[in-house]
């Protein structure tokens, strides 16, 4: 560090070396929660040097993740419940350790699997994947597979299906996969010719293991149009199970790659796919339409006094002061409005409203306000640490939790945030927006300090 | 792993065991070479299973790295050689290992310094930065800073500089700034209102540096309108340099930052600015244009054979078997073609060069052809691993040569290549593309690769 920062002098590092946390604050939405623009985050609380020294860290550690997690949402609410995500990123990934980050978020927002090991092994997040088109390509005919049984059922399944047109390397690897994985065959089926080889040998291979007792579980296509080709390969499916008399083809998973986003999973709902399951790597872990989330970490209040950071931009104003954040809930079970207060004023509380109800504001139209009758306040800020990580009830974590546990309730609570919202608020196009809004006290309180603290400038 | 992934056997673990790596090759394109689509940047040779689980490694090690080198080159050319470009990206980075690849590699790009100081202690770069908005923030009063002669001093420069309308606080964080860092004074000058408080502050605690004997360094502007601000200080800082009759002020560097990439580099080129110094940070990192650089990683050859995957799109196709890469230069100083030979070809020699000139193919377009008399030749891959890594000379890399000194090595060599390329094919608007071409004995040995290997379907 010396040498790095030769300008600092010696009582830096001193204090440096004397360094520790005991007095540091931080509260924190809930992992997997759903916020809203304008909403505190995080709130740190302790001396400013440490507060300071923790801004790039908090940030590197908020921004990438929340983008993740949330492009992850996005996805999953395009592709709708029923359908299975896996996240294939890791090789678009911002080196190991971004794409490790990538999978552990993918999954709060509603990934099922990874085909990162080590972000399965490190968050036991299921491991999944299909093999990749060099193993296909490493195989030329019938000879690279040694003799067996099986090799010698598929060859008679092939006769019996008439299906000789298919690529023989094609059919080589797919018999050795399914010869060491009887109980996972999924077939990369785009190497040579979809529907005149991929899927005719995925059939003979598939009518094969089905005899001797075993299931196959389905096809991957990674090329070509995805709506059209799944289509057609359940069309496929379904004439062989009539051909043949059986009931094993027509439910086989159809697994899909290839430069899925967001807009093509809506796209594919629109003109109508057969397709199960969804592997999705470069648009997840890079998001297109938003490379970067621009979270920032701002002084809000020194000493007890309010700051503010000046812009030119009023949607760019951070809010001052020391906030609360409360959801409030009406009759209905959907949330109705995000409530910013300062941190000194009362929680709202549903038994103790005033007959007319709260005042809720816009931050910064005076004449956008409204009023609401709480049934139901959640706190959204919790203490997370408190000169060392505490739960709720300020005692350390118990060690009993393991990372997957923790995973978990971060993903349920995003899944059952995310149902709460009202549907036009999730919806496509035209979201209607989610309202954010402070209490007349911050209203007040934000006039007064921008009146203060704002430079009024002439023009000349 | 076995927890993981219960449906491998046994001898799959065996042989995890017993894997190494001293079979194994890999020929690399030289870190911070300038490559062209369809060239391979690596060449691995060995067993296949080995060869096929580097796949993701290798894609992710080279895929984020190669972009944001490319991005930050792009924005080197751009910015121009004279200009300053700093590295501001971690807090939007993948995580920190994101953003020390992403320090890393925007060095060899063409990058001075960074903020990241993990990146300036791992590779030697310049660490260099300015103060946060929060640091002028928790400063209220000219009272939140000490006594002292030197405040006595600019409270002294500020009268005589008749600058009363300033912001106190503001004036309070820079005196402390300036007392710290004497020889290093860069003040972030756009908290509270740039032209009438911000740059009026640092200029009356840069005149009280110099009356010690001290010479301040510059400001950072990170908001606003860049080019009118920049141009707008600049004024400001000659004509205070006429009233004081100092010569002091005109020479201050400005330092830019906030939301910039290339294209706002080349905006502010066609409007003309003063900013010596750009602050580049999310859209280096993350590079909007293109999020993902799309490498992939395939089979051309097995046991001297050479495989193709087929691509409906020409242009996606991977050129089969395994290749050399030579790049070869004319009369001029620049490279005239990229040629993509099989590896058993012999290189081309300037010294023996057919009377009319060797044949150089486009790999798709039969009518596309070309002579070329080369005056010299350099072979791109060079061998990087032989069971170790080695140096081209066949051993291992000296253990003298730091990390930094490796660094500067590619950032030369992009620096040298990107300058080698004939202006229009780095010019900004439809810049001209640089020939990548096959040998006649490839072409003829792609098209009977396709031949036989690429399906002939019916249409129907």
């Amino acid at each position: 560090m010396r040498s790095l920062l030769p300008q600092a002098d010696e009582g830096f590092y001193t204090w440096l070396k004397q360094l520790h946390c005991s007095s540091l604050k931080i509260y924190a939405m809930k992992e997997g929660s759903v916020v809203f623009p304008r909403e505190p985050l995080l709130r740190v609380e302790g001396p400013i040097a440490l507060a300071q020294l923790l801004e790039t860290t908090l940030l590197n550690l908020v921004n990438f993740p929340s983008l993740v997690a949330t492009n992850a949402a996005r996805m999953r609410l395009a592709a709708g419940p029923s359908k299975k995500l896996m996240e294939f990123g890791l090789r678009r990934a911002q080196g190991p350790d971004g794409g490790v980050s990538a999978s552990k978020y993918a999954y709060i927002g509603g990934f099922e699997a990874t085909s990162n090991v080590l972000a399965g092994q490190l968050f036991g997040i299921k491991v999944s994947g299909t093999h990749a088109h060099s193993f296909v390509m490493s195989y030329s005919t019938l000879d690279d597979i040694a003799d067996s049984d099986f090799k010698r059922l598929v060859l008679d399944c092939r006769k019996k299906l008439d299906y000789y047109g298919t690529n023989d390397g094609e059919l080589a690897a797919f018999i050795g996969y399914a010869q060491s994985f009887p109980d996972g065959f999924v077939a990369l089926i785009d190497t040579y010719d979809m529907l005149e080889s991929g899927v005719k040998n995925f059939i003979i291979v598939a009518w094969a293991l089905h005899q001797i007792g075993k299931k196959a579980i389905g096809v991957r296509i990674d090329s070509g149009d995805l709506a059209y080709f799944s289509k057609k390969i359940r069309e496929t499916f379904r004439s062989v199970d009539e051909i043949l008399n059986t009931d094993i083809f027509h439910s086989m998973v159809i697994v899909a790659s290839n430069d899925i986003n967001e807009d093509v999973l809506l796209a594919l709902n629109r003109e109508g796919h057969e397709i199960d399951v969804f592997g999705i790597g470069t648009h997840l872990v890079t998001c297109q339409k938003q490379p970067a989330l621009g979270c920032v970490y701002k002084l809000v209040s020194i000493n007890g006094v309010a700051r503010i950071k000046v812009s030119e931009d009023p949607e760019k104003m951070v809010i001052p002061g020391s906030k609360e954040v409360y959801r409030i809930y009406g009759n209905e079970k959907y949330p109705l409005v995000d409530l910013l207060q300062l941190s000194t004023e009362p929680a709202p509380e549903p038994g103790n409203v005033p007959a007319r109800g709260i005042m809720v504001r816009h931050p910064f139209y005076e004449s956008k306000r409204a009023l609401v009758r709480p049934t139901k306040v959640v706190k959204l800020l919790s203490l997370v640490f408190d000169g060392r990580i505490v739960e709720e009830d300020g005692n350390p974590p118990p060690t009993t939790v393991t990372a997957h546990d923790k995973l978990s309730e971060a993903r349920n609570r995003c899944r059952d945030q995310l149902l709460e919202l009202r549907s036009d608020q999730t919806r496509e196009v035209n979201p209607a927006p989610y309202k954010v809004s402070v209490s007349s006290d911050l209203y007040d309180h934000l006039k007064k300090v921008w009146a203060e603290q704002m430079p009024l400038s002439e023009l000349k």
